[in-house]
Formats: structure tokens, C-alpha cells, sequence
């Protein structure tokens, strides 16, 4: 028994059929609507294909509809997924739907997921992940969260405020992280909330207006107030929230990174195919040196970050916490996948930041993925610091 | 007589006024409108702010109105103008309408400076500079050049397309530029023509959608079917086009660097206010070493950036061609400014990509500023040869 | 049967025990002599350790007294011996001799085997491979081979200059590529031979003088003049040299970024000690953030690097050329190392750049990486290449 | 008045006798050195020659025989002489003795100008600069000065050690920093003595080896031991020198930068040879985009260069701290400077790294900048810190 990189049958024979999909279905969607769903209509219609190609819901256990595929396995097809801005929003593994339905899928009760997890996986409803709050509230640091959930007879009242709360206009439910305990600042000592949708407790404030603008349901600030949930709603153990948040971030770092690295694969497509037809100067541009090597650099980018990505998923097939490695593909990921959509935008020249190509697009939609899912900086903060450690329990021996 | 970078009091004074007239009037309305002016009524507003505050038109001749500022001039005054993306339409020194008034300034006949360049230099009238065209024509190799104008009598016939024509929606009037002589891939043969609006000749086919949208006027794809002028349209003389836009291209390139280095100031200035102002694990932002490192790195690109833009400045002032200088501080500016914004996004997080500050608007400004006034690579290029070009001549003595 | 990094317990518990030989028994050597071995006794002390250890020889074939480790076995194993400038060398693996074993395991009839591959494997003789030529021969091209064997009575006469032949002085035997058929120029026409170092027709004209020094044996420049040898000193067959050259080289790219690495990461753990120790402005140097900032990167380097290598070497144990993916390891390994050393430097100051530390040294060893196995421009090059050809087909169905 | 950069008369024609010095007479010599000059015989016929050229001591007053040079002349004059390794040493503008005579001149008594300024000026004796100390002591933080002067009648004890003391091998007299009040973390309390060679309180107790050998007089680490001095050592006042220090300090930057700029240049002019005269794959090597990159690259990088300096001289010789500007020189001067040479060994190949060229010699002496006259790093927090001080200002108000 050694190292074998050979993906199994079943995954590559859906991660082709993904492929194909997203090429023949999906594309032509994309370029129609400058790679925004701006409808439901778009999202049924492109959900509906999915299902019909038989590639629809491809992480989500096989008796909630899907495949059942493992971290490695999503690595393959949420790659081909991600080649178009839609493929994620078709396939239904899109954030936030996506890793809300992996920790559904882990921690909640059996009612909890037939009533959130199976119209999820169906793509009936969709749903948000609501922990981010403006400063000084949770942001890089979790620990600052000031949402709070106050006991009340047979439930909990929340109230505080959440911003850039992905997917959150027409979500069907939202989980709130919210404060059952100490007081911010503290790491320990949240709570994972379902909140229904119809909850007049929680209100949209406002679509906030970002650079970004793919992803389905916006990013929307949301306030709590007197927000009443039944004891029922808790997902998992009360003050046990950032555990659970960790489970959530680990893998939800990695399909951020699967995904859009698709998109760094299509950006890297398109680029080559423009400088294999473009003539300058007497010769393709793609045989002017400094052509050839802003497209070697998105190769070997492209390379790295699938090698990354599959030492994270390994690990945390393994039942692995893999901070350490989601964190080095997550920082490496993001800052790769930005430079190598920049360098087609390079080399499509005036055509690259026109609309008759999808790159300028892209680039605004990978360009917010070095802050969300924790900035660079913050990452590699915590990656110093495990090596420092590793470093002083060494030293300690 | 030494080196002495003290600018003249003069100089120094409209750029302490020019500066406080962006702060206190454009930026206000740079603010309320994401950046980009949308109407005619925003336009004639700030310029006429501009007037009353006596920094419109720095950089035309006293005759038209202006300051008569030589180039080291411009670099500090249009620095300040770049501070808000609006600057440079309120003092009238946008592109493309700056270098076209430049190039009038410098070529023109007596009559077409009444007709052209005098109303021009008022904010009357707008134009366009009509050069760029779809590959396989003039773009990053402009001796590619396929628009044709043939002789009639009177007068000449000009046929082909345009696109990328910054301004040109709502322009007075085009400065084209069309073959007279040669083929496409010849150097010489280009003729300079100034086409009013109003030539039926001349058709608007399209806004081409870019990443980019706060230049007035958009890009704009032109057709040029069956285009009669007389001979009194003629820019300069009968195939000399190629040396005319030499002379418009040195300082167009320095006067972009100029006023983009005053919007990466800007993101510098927002990005330092957060991280003054914004608490996180327990200190300031600006006390963390990673944002500090993102600070000094775009201190130490803007000065280098005023470095390369002086010297190039000081050159052209001399009445060199400064192609090098010229080149070096382009390709360097282009990509430091970038660098600037990007890093201002990077401290402020997902701030930084919201709406809520213009530093989005900003990185998607500055994107095409590495690609157009000839990409870097085009221009790294012509460094690397003339280079050479000093080695082989050294050698051969 | 999915994707499996877990790598065999035979190769894990062999890495293990190399890493421990390494400590205990290769560093203090290695920092006695300032990382080069400047003495047969060295060697032999080192070598006899390594079989003591149970160590040596780990990719050789169990007939040649070796481990027999595969491509994935090799980069688990020879990272840990690479963590020593000297280990390599103490494991037999150094560069040229493992590559040269590797290919004669692989082509040599079973008397050469005999007589080059069995003493080379147990240390008793060393090797080194004589393709690169001075300017205009062989170098980055190696198409531009210029030395000549021409037919002789019962063998070849061998004609030619080669420099920076690694391990020359002192090695029992050279493989010297020269032409058989064909010009300069032509792609073809190259042929292995296996010349003695008693052969008075090779001679060292001198050790080349260059920035790193710790290979054994030096890069020497070696002149073949009438240098004759019998027809069994073909390795292989005629006119085939170069298609063998790509069987070594690919798995030779492959060990010397295996051992690099290694390099790295000791530098990388120095470093990590410094930073834990040193105390600077009142805190750890390892709690300041642009310090954690390049702790963090280099962290991300090296397990890019590791993700590489494993991708080609897999490929290549699948029999695969790995052409591609062996030109981007390389490429990549040999950047990201030197960035590893470099920033390790950086943070041990100026004793980074004493000789108490030995990082000077291994930034002096590693520059050359970037250069020897093809520059990095040149797999860029190709890699580019590979990119546009693989579109062109796609392009043409 | 304007914005003036052209060098007075005066300047130029000593910057161009100082070229041609140095193409003639120094470059000849450093070449049969590998660059360094390894006996007093090898200075003094440097020096010598510098003399009959007329080019000796161009930064030191005219009344210890030198030209009497203010920052900016001499931005032009040693970036002449730093084109050699061995150039500063010819014209007596080496560190640490260049910045020693800018100190002496501004602070000595008159008595101590005779005795130590004069024979430095000349060249008869050289000198050293004993401030930085092994850790926990002064280096990246001076404050953390731990050598102790006491009172003593009629003088100072002075009891401490120090290390990395270019040029202490062969010195007439040190410069030593010693604390007189306060404690190690206190900024205030220094103050500097002159030390004779022969007071047998200061003792050489190693060469410390370095990456970089060229600097005359090695890196040395002295222990002073119950060095006792009278009260005409003490330089300036008693408790300023920190505040001396500062007036060495950011003048020593700025020469630094011009003499390795000087180096960058040489770097580049042999690579732009080389890429001249080579040929690969059937065109010059300076026809290949890639070398073309490298060329432009390390072009723009010294033009950078120059403007930062000159800028910062500039400020220099209004009178200014001019802390910021040395900063942000010192830091991009330092890596653009290493970032050309290393290019420049990537042009070579082969020949880079190899004894032929003196790249590799270069690329060693280079390296250290990054670290000495304060880290990259340390620079950086620097800058951020005025940057985020001016903005606390200016809020404030």
C-alpha cells in the first residue's frame, strides 16, 4: 500500500458528467446573464438540468437525494463545478447552502434534519449562515461575537446584528451564532440557532452593495431583535457553537477553494484560447515569452492549489481537525486563484476587462475570497502560530 | 546650480488649492454617485466649482484660459485632482479630453485651435481620440493600423473601426486616426483627422461594458463608413500620425500615472483611517505587523511612483522624448497604484469590498490602467530593447 | 478505492529512521565542516554510518543492496536526508550518482551493470554525467550538443569540451552524450557512453569556481580528446542518448527538489528556533507579525513543494513521462525553496548571514537549482508550450 | 523656479572621471581579486590611484583634501564608484569609514577633527563604528543598548561587547557607543567615545564569517574590558549619543544605497551582455521575452532606486530628519538592488553562479543590506508608524 492519487471510478465518471454538464448546460446560461442568477427562475431551471444530468447534490448523503461523496471526491467534482459561476448554484453546492448542509448533515437531530436538511439537499428552500457581525463584533476574531441568546420560558430570545450574511434574502431559515454565555472576547460559550425565515424577529436591513456578485441571495445585513426561538431550534449542544463553527469551517474553506478554483481553470481556458488566436507582432501571443509565462505561472498556481486542497480533504477524511492544512490551502488558494484570473485579464488585454468576456467578472467575484472564509493575514497568524507551538512543545522534550 | 526638488510657488500653491477644493467639493460628490458621474448636470457642476475655485484647466495655455503648467507642474496638481475619481473631470484634465487638448496645443493650426481646442479648454465641447481597433488592427502594436483614408476631392474618406474610444459618447468631436499610406504592419503612413460629431460618416455602435466605468463618456466602439472631411480636418501634416501620437502618448501616459497616483493616495488614506481606528485581538489594526507591512509597502510604491513620474517629467520638460523614462514609470505606476488599492481592500476587509467605501470602485478603476497606454508587457518589451539597443551601440565603438 | 496519502509503513518507518541517522550522525558532521565534505574520510565515515544505520542506498534495487524504493517512496525518504547538506551524500543519493543508477538500473546490459552499477551502489566508486557543453552547445538546448563520437575500429572516438560536470573529480567512471548522428541543432543523434576515468583521452581541465560548493567532487570542465572506447561503452543504444537523458531527467528534477526541500525545511526550523528565542522589543521575535508573516509563508512553500512533487512522482511511477508535471514541480520547488532559505535568513538577521548559523550557506547551495535541470524560464517555456498544444487539440477536433 | 534635475556641472564631470577611474583602473583589479581586496598593498594602490585620478574623498571638506560633496552630488559620485566592488575603497568612501568622516565632520571637536578626521580623510588609518551588540543588546533596537561607560577620575570605563563591526580589523580608532544613563530598553542615555586600536581595553576576539567578504577590515566582534578613556574621547555630548547616532545614520543609509546601486548596474550591464551576445534556440537570449522581463524589470528597479535616493537626499541637505524618506529608500533600495543582481545571475545561467562572472561574488554582498542599517522589517514598522501618526494628527485636529 502506497500513495495513489487515482480517483475512484464513481467519482471521476461524475465529475465528467459534471464537467459536461456545466459545459453544455450551464455556460450558456452564464454568458447570457453575465454570470449572475438574478431570477428563481434561472436557479429552478439550471437545478433542474442538474438533476436531469444526474450530477445534482453530489456531498449530500445519498438518503437525502445525493452522492455521498467524501471531501476528496468533492474536490474532483466541485472543480468542474466551479468552472462556471453557476455550475456551484446548479449542482446545489454553493455556499452557504453548501456547508450548512454538511453540518446539518454532522450535529443535528433527526426532526432538525427531516424539516431544514432535506428541502435543503432537494433545493426546495435555500438557507444562510448568519455569524458575521460588524465591528467590533465577530469578524477575523469569532471570539468578539456580541450577538446575544437570553433564556426565555421554553426557548431563547436573540438579539444583535449580522452583516454580509450570504444567501440570506430568501433563505428559508437562517443558523445564528448568538452569545448563551461569557461575554465577547471570550472563545467559549456560543449557540447555534435555526431561525425560520418567517421569524418577525429577524429583519433584512439591507442588500449590501460589494464588488462580488454571484453568489445567489446577496450579502445581507440582518438584525435580531427580540427574536424568540423554541428550545428545538438549538442545533447541537448550547455554548458549543464554535466547535460546531469549526466543524463548518474546516471543510467550507476547502469547497470555497474547489470551487473557484474551477473558475481559475476557465479564466486560465479562456486566456489560452485568446492567445492561441491572437496574432501581434508577427506571432501568436502565445508565443511571445512573457505570454507564455504569465500562462506557465497559472499552470503551476492551478497545480498547487489542487495539491493543497487534496492534503486538506485527506486529513479531513480522516477525521482530522486539518487547521494547519485548510488554513496553508485556504491562504494559498485564494491568493493564487485572484493571480491567476488576473494574469488572463493580462493577457486578453482590452478585451479582458471588456463584458465580451466573463474575466472582469471573475475577478470581482474571486477578489473578496482573500477576506471571507478568514483574511490571509489571519491565517497566517494562526499558521505562525501552530508552527510556534510545534516549535516550543518540541523545545520542551 | 544643484538638483532641487522644490516645486515653485506657484505650482505649490494651486496644488494646496486644488487639494482642498477635491476634499471639500468633489469628493462630496464623488460619494454620493459610487464614484461615477452619470449625468451632464454632475459634469457642469464641478467644472463650474472648479472655475469659481481657480483651478480649472491647469495645464492649457493662459491664452485658453488655463495655468500653462509645464509637466512637473501637472505631476503635483493632477496628483491632487486624482484624489477623488471625480477630480479630474471637475478641473477638466481627464483623458481623454487632457491629451487631446495637449496635442492641439502642440500641433493644430491657429483656426482649429478657435474651432477645437478653445471650447475644448472651457468644458464646452468634449472629444475623443479615436486610435484603437479590434484585432487584428492598431492595439498593442499600433502600426497594425487598418482604418483607411483615401483622397476625394477636397478632401478624404476615412473607413474602418474603433473600438475602446474612451469619450466618445457625447464628444464634440473625434481626432482619428487613419492610414493614408502603407499597409497594416507598417510604421509609417498614418494621418491625423479631426472629425466632428455630427459626420454622418462617423457612427457610435456600441457602450462596450468594461470593469471599469467612472471616464466620462465610455468606451465606445466607432464605425467610420464612407467618413468625408476636407482637407482643413487634417491634424499636422499628411502621414505624419504615428510621430503626432509620440507626442500626445509620452505625456498622456505621465498625466494618467499622475492622477491614478492620486486615487491609490486616497485608498491609502482610507485604508490607514481604519486601521487607526479599528480594534481587533485587542489592539489597533495598524499595530498588527501584517497591516503595518501592507502600509509601508504602499508608502514605499507611491513615493517611488512620484520618483518615476518627476524624473520622466522633468525630461519631457526638456523637450526629450523621454520614451524610456516614460515607459518605466507607466509600467511601474500601473501596477504599484494596483498594488496600492488592492492592499487598501485588504485592510479593510469586507468592508474594503462593500459599497460602503469606494475602494471597490477604485480596484476595478485602476484594473485597466495596466492594460491600456500600452499594456506592461508591451511595454517591458520596449525597455528590454532599447537596453539592448545601448549595449549593441556601446559594443560596436 | 479513493485517493490515499497514507504512505506505506515500510517507507514511513525508512523516513523515520533516515530523519533520526540524519540528526544524530549527519549534522554534527555537516556543521563541524560548514555543510561541505571536503575529504574522502568524510565521505566514508558518513557512508559506513548510513549502512550501519540501516540507511543506504534506498533507491537501488534490493540486488544492489538497496531499499528499492518507488518515486513516492524516494520523496518521502530523500526529504529526510536532504534536511542535511551532507545526508544525501551519506545515503548514496546524491546528485549525479542516484540519478546515473537510476539509469543504468534501467538501460545498462547486465555486464555493465556489473561493473558500473554494483560499486557505484555500495559507494566504492563515484559517477558523473557529462552532457553540458560551453556556449553554443549543449545547455538549456540540449539540441545543441556539439561533441562528436565518430566510428573507430571496434568502438567510437570521442571528441569534445563538457563543463560544469558535477562530481567529476575523483568519480570512477563518466556517461558522456555525445553525437552520433546529425548537427548541431538537430534533436536527434545523440548516444550514451560509458567512459573510465583512467581513459587518457578525458581529461579535468579545471574546477569550475562557483556560488554553492557542497556537491562532491565539484563542477569540473572536462575535454575529450581522441578519447577512444570499445563498442560496449554504449549505454543503450546509438543515436538514442537523448531519450534516455529524458529517463533520467525527469526523476532526477524530481530528487533534487526532494532534497532541496529538505533543505528548506531546516531552514525553516532554524529559523522557527530563532524566532521562538529571540526576544526584540519587548516580545518573542515569533509574536511580531511580519515575522509570523514569513514564518507563514514559507510553511505554505513547503507544502506546495511537497504536493508537487508527489503529483509528479506518482505519475511517473504510473510509467507516465510527467513531463509536465515534473517541469512545474521543478519550477516551482526550485523558487519557493530559495524563497524558504531566503526568508530564513531574514529573520536570523545578521547571524542569518554569520557562519554560527548555516544558512548563508544553504542560500549559496540552492541558488543554482533555479538554474541547473533547465532554468526556470525554460520549463516555463515549456510548460506554456505544452498548454497551447494541448488547446491546438483540443481546438482541432 | 522649478523642479530642477539636472546635476550641477561640477557633479557631473566628477561622476564621469570617477566612471572612467574605476573602468580603468579598479574594475581591473577586482576582477583578478574575485572582488575583494585582501591586503593593505591592494588599498593602498586603490587609493593611490584614486589620487592621481582626482576623484579621492569627494564627500569630505575641502580642508581635509577632499570636494566638499552634499548628499545629492554624492547620490551621482558613488553610485560611479560603487559600480566596483572595490570602488569605495579606492575613493575612501567605504562604510564604515565614509559615515565616521560625515560624523566627525559634524560633531568632533577640533582637536579630535586633527587627530582622527584628518588621517581618515587621507586614508592613512581607517576606523569602525562599534555599536551593535549580540543579543539581547542594541540591534534592530538600539535602545536596547547594554555597554556600560562609568565614571571614572578623569574619564570613562567602558565594559561590553559588540559584534558585526565592519571594517574593526586594522582600525585606527573605534567609535563606541556606551550607554552613560538609563537602562537597556530606555531610547535616551548613550553616548560615544573615541577609542584608540592600541588601548588595551579593546580587544578583537573574532572574525565573524559572512556571507559577504568584500568590506575592508572584516565584521569583527570586539569586548571592551575595563577600557578606560578620558573625557577628550567623549564625542559630542555626553547622553546624545542616540541622537548622534540618528545624524550618522540616515546620511549611511543613503550612501549604502548609492554604492549597491552602483553594484545593481554592474549586475545588470553583464547580463545585458550576455543576453546581447549569446544565442539560444536560434535568436539572442535578449530577443527572448522572458530575459526581455528580467531586463525591464531590474531597469525599472534602478530607476526606482534612483528616484527614492535622490529624494531623500534631497531632504537631507534641506536640514531634515528626513527619517521617512531614508526609510523608505534604505528598505526598497535593498531588495530592488538584490532582486537586479539575482536576475542578473539568472540571465548568466550557468555562468552566474560560477566564478567566471562576479555575480555570484555580487549576489553575497548584496544580501546582507537587507538586514544591516536596520531590517526590511524593522523599516517597515517604522514607516507604518509615521504614517499612522500622521493620521492620528491629523485627526485630532
Amino acid at each position: 500500500m502506497a500513495v495513489d492519487l487515482t480517483p475512484s471510478p464513481d467519482v471521476a465518471e461524475l465529475a465528467r458528467r459534471t464537467a459536461e454538464f456545466v459545459r453544455e448546460v450551464v455556460i450558456p446560461v452564464e454568458e447570457a446573464n453575465d454570470g449572475v442568477a438574478r431570477s428563481e427562475e434561472i436557479r429552478a431551471a439550471l437545478q433542474s438540468g442538474a438533476k436531469d444530468a444526474g450530477v445534482f447534490a453530489p456531498h449530500v448523503g445519498t438518503e437525502y437525494g445525493g452522492h455521498g461523496l467524501d471531501m476528496r471526491g468533492r474536490a474532483a467534482v466541485f472543480e468542474e463545478a466551479g468552472y462556471s459561476l453557476l455550475g456551484p448554484l446548479a449542482l446545489n453546492i454553493a455556499a452557504p447552502d453548501e456547508g450548512n448542509m454538511h453540518m446539518l448533515e454532522a450535529i443535528a437531530t433527526g426532526e432538525q434534519k427531516e424539516r431544514y436538511l432535506r428541502p435543503l439537499a432537494t433545493g426546495d428552500i435555500r438557507s444562510c449562515f448568519a455569524m458575521t457581525e460588524p465591528a467590533p463584533g465577530a469578524g477575523s476574531d469569532p471570539g468578539a461575537l456580541t450577538t446575544r441568546a437570553t433564556r426565555v420560558p421554553g426557548g431563547w430570545r436573540i438579539d444583535g446584528r449580522k452583516w454580509f450574511i450570504t444567501g440570506a434574502d430568501g433563505a428559508g431559515f437562517a443558523i445564528c451564532m448568538a452569545r448563551t454565555s461569557g461575554e465577547p472576547g471570550e472563545t467559549g460559550g456560543a449557540t447555534m440557532f435555526l431561525v425560520d425565515a418567517d421569524n418577525p424577529g429577524m429583519t433584512s436591513v439591507r442588500h449590501i452593495d460589494t464588488l462580488d456578485e454571484s453568489l445567489y441571495g446577496g450579502h445581507i445585513e440582518l438584525v435580531f431583535d427580540n427574536c424568540v426561538v423554541p428550545d428545538e431550534a438549538v442545533l447541537g449542544e448550547v455554548d458549543e457553537g464554535f466547535r460546531y463553527a469549526q466543524v463548518r469551517l474546516g471543510p467550507a474553506r476547502m469547497t470555497h477553494c474547489m470551487r473557484w478554483l474551477g473558475i481559475a481553470r476557465r479564466a486560465q481556458d479562456i486566456a489560452v484560447a485568446r492567445a492561441a488566436e491572437r496574432e501581434l507582432f508577427g506571432s501568436r501571443l502565445g508565443e511571445l515569452g512573457m505570454v507564455q509565462q504569465l500562462i506557465a505561472d497559472s499552470e503551476i498556481d492551478i497545480a498547487a492549489c489542487r495539491g493543497l486542497i487534496l492534503q486538506a480533504c485527506w486529513e479531513l477524511d480522516q477525521g482530522r481537525s486539518a487547521s494547519q492544512s485548510t488554513s496553508i490551502a485556504k491562504t494559498f488558494c485564494a491568493e493564487a486563484i485572484w493571480r491567476v484570473v488576473d494574469r488572463a485579464v493580462q493577457i486578453c488585454g482590452s478585451l479582458g476587462i471588456s463584458g465580451d468576456l466573463l474575466l472582469g467578472r471573475f475577478l470581482r467575484e474571486v477578489r473578496p475570497f482573500r477576506i471571507y472564509d478568514g483574511p490571509s493575514e489571519t491565517h497566517r497568524w494562526a499558521i505562525a502560530r501552530r508552527v510556534l507551538r510545534r516549535h516550543d512543545a518540541k523545545a520542551a522534550r
